[in-house]
C-alpha cells in the first residue's frame, strides 16, 4: 500500500433539487487499519443508484440520513487488502456498502463474498445486485405476477426496469411494454432486452400508446419514475392490477411538493393495489434468486447493459445522469 | 293496489359538482305487473350513499351509468307484494337495487332475503348491509388486520366508518382512532361506538392529532374521504401499513380535478400498500360476515345509528346531505 492514499467523496451540504459539485468535498486520507472484525477494502466499482438521493434528506426513512461531512454511502465492489474478520481473507471479493471512497474499513459480517466466476464483478452491483434484487422481487413478490400478464415497466431502460421487464417475461408474462426517454433507449429495450413494445415518454402521448400496446390493460405496472407517467399507467389498469412502488425519480428532487397521483382512484374501480417495498427485506431469499437470475445471465435469457465512468472524482457529475437520463442501464463509477 | 301508483325518481341531466333539484325529475305512473322470474316490491327504505354518486359519471367503471331518464339506481328495502319467481312469494321481505322508486320490479335472482326477526329491515341497508360488508371486509381482508393494530377510519360517523371501526375493535385492534366533522360526530364515535379517540377534521390539525393519537404509527387507515386527510395518515403509516381505499367523498363532485395524494411515496419508504375493493366481489361470503356482526349486534358490541328522511320527494336534497355531511351514520328514505 505504501504511498497510496483513500480518496473519499464527502458530503458537505445538504442539496436543494438535483445535488451539484457544491453539494460535495474530495479529500485525500491516510488509509487506516482494520479492528477486530473490520476488513480493508479496495474498491473497484462504485454504484451509482437513485436510492442514494433518499438517503441525503434529513428525514426518517428506512436508512439514516447521510451526515455532513461524512463519506457517501454507496454500494461498491472490490477486493479485500487486509482482513481482521475470521470468515474474510485477502484477496475475497466483495459487494456492500463500501461508500464513495477508493479504500472503505467495514465490518467484515456487512458484506457478502462474490465470484468473478458466476459474473463480471460490476454485475453484483447491477443484474445481480441490488437493481436485480429489486426487480425480482418487485415482479415476483409485490407484483405477484401471473403467467399472462401484461406488464408495463417505467424507467425500462434502466438499471432496475431494464432487468423488471425481463424477470417477468421470464417469468411467463403475457405482454412486457417498457416507458424510456429517448430513441435509443426505446430501441434498446426492444431489440436487446427482448421487451415486445416501448413508449418514448419524451416524444409520444404516453396515454395513449398504454392503450394501444395494453390493450386488455394493465396487470402490473413497474413504476420507478411516478409523476404523470404514473397517472397515465393508473388510468389503464385492469382489474386486480397491482402497481408496484419502486421509485418516482421524477420526484426526488422536489420532494416538498410531490405530485401526487391524481388518478389514484383507479385503484378503487379496479380493485387494484399500490404497493411499495424495501429490497432488503428480501435477503434472506437474495441466494435463491442470484441463482435463477445467474442461470438467465448463463442461457442468455437476461441481459444487461451499463454504463462506467472512470474515477471517483467524477461523481457530482455522474450522480447528476441519474436524474438527467444521460445513460443506459446500470450507473457505475470505475476507481 | 287499486288507486297505487308509483312514485319515481329520475336522473334528468348529469350533474356536474354536487347534484341539485335541477338534475333530478319526478314521475308518477302506473304499477307495473312482474313477468316470469320478476317481483313486485314496495319499497320501504331507500339507502343513500356516497357509491351513488359515481354511478352518475358517464365513465367505464364497475357498474354502467345510469343513463338519462332512467330511474336512479340505489339499494333498498322491501315487501314483495307481487311474485312471479319461484323462490320468492307475496309478503316476503327483501333487500337489493331497488331503485328510488316507491315500486320496484325487480329480477328476483338479484333479490336477497332478509328477516325483521334478525333486525330492523333498515339495518339490512345498513350495519348487515352493504356498508356493513364494506366495512367488515374492508378491514379483515383488504386491511388484513391484525391483533394490536393501530387502525384509523376517516368518515368515522358515517354508514360505513362507523362500523369499520368497530369491526376493527372487535377483531382486535390496539387502538381504534376516527376522523368526522363535528364535534358532536366525534363524541358519538367515542361515546356511542367506543373508538379510543377522535379527530375533529374541521377545527383540529390532523396531521399533529393522527401523531398525538397514534404513537406507534398507523397500521391500517380505512379511508372514504380522500383528499388532505388522506395525506395527512399517509405521512404517520407504520411499516408494513394497510391503506384501504373504501371512498373519496371529498373528491367526489370533482373528479376531473382530483388531488392526488401527494405523500404516496409514504408507502415506498414503509412497505405499505394502498388497495381499492368492490365490496360485491365477497358476495359469496356475506352470509357468514352477517352471522358474525347480528352476534356482535345481538351482544350489544355493535352500534349503529340511522338518519331517516320522510318521502322520495326529498331525495334531491336528502342526497346532498351526503356531501355536507349533514348526518349521523347511515341516511336513509323512509318511503
Amino acid at each position: 500500500m505504501g504511498t497510496e492514499s483513500n480518496f473519499q467523496v464527502r458530503l458537505a451540504a445538504r442539496p436543494e433539487g438535483v445535488p451539484t459539485r457544491q453539494n460535495w468535498e474530495m479529500s485525500q486520507t491516510e488509509i487506516a487499519w482494520p479492528s477486530d472484525g473490520e476488513v480493508l477494502v479496495k474498491t473497484a466499482f462504485i454504484s451509482i443508484d437513485p436510492a442514494m438521493r433518499g438517503w441525503l434528506r434529513d428525514a426518517k426513512s428506512y436508512l439514516p440520513p447521510v451526515a455532513i461531512g461524512e463519506v457517501m454511502r454507496a454500494s461498491g465492489v472490490g477486493t479485500i487488502i487486509a482482513s481482521k474478520h475470521p470468515d474474510l481473507k485477502e484477496g475475497d471479493q466483495v459487494v456492500g456498502h463500501v461508500g464513495v471512497q477508493s479504500h472503505a474499513l467495514v465490518q467484515g459480517a456487512a458484506l457478502r463474498t462474490v465470484s468473478e466466476e458466476v459474473a463480471p464483478l460490476s454485475t453484483f452491483l447491477g443484474a445481480l445486485g441490488m437493481p436485480g434484487m429489486t426487480a425480482y422481487f418487485g415482479v415476483t413478490d409485490v407484483g405477484a405476477l401471473e403467467i399472462g400478464d401484461t406488464v408495463l415497466v417505467s424507467a425500462a431502460a434502466g438499471a432496475v426496469g431494464s432487468i423488471a421487464g425481463q424477470v417477468a417475461r421470464n417469468r411467463g408474462a403475457g405482454r412486457v411494454v417498457g416507458i424510456a426517454g429517448s430513441d435509443e433507449k426505446c430501441r434498446h429495450v426492444v431489440e436487446s432486452l427482448g421487451f415486445d413494445a416501448a413508449i418514448n415518454y419524451k416524444t409520444e402521448s404516453v396515454g395513449k400508446k398504454i392503450e394501444d400496446h395494453c390493450p386488455a390493460g394493465i396487470d402490473v405496472f413497474f413504476d420507478n419514475v411516478g409523476g404523470d407517467i404514473l397517472d397515465d399507467a393508473l388510468s389503464c389498469l385492469r382489474q386486480g392490477a397491482r402497481v408496484v412502488l419502486c421509485g418516482a425519480i421524477s420526484q426526488y428532487n422536489n420532494l416538498g411538493n410531490v405530485r401526487g397521483p391524481k388518478n389514484y382512484l383507479s385503484l378503487l374501480v379496479n380493485r387494484a393495489r399500490m404497493q411499495g417495498f424495501i429490497v432488503s427485506d428480501y435477503s434472506d431469499q437474495y441466494g435463491s434468486a442470484v441463482g435463477e437470475m445467474a442461470g438467465w445471465l448463463a442461457e442468455g435469457r437476461l441481459r444487461h447493459r451499463e454504463t462506467t465512468v472512470q474515477g471517483l472524482e467524477t461523481f457530482p457529475e455522474t450522480f447528476q445522469r441519474l436524474f438527467s437520463g444521460e445513460k443506459i442501464g446500470k450507473l457505475l463509477i470505475r476507481v
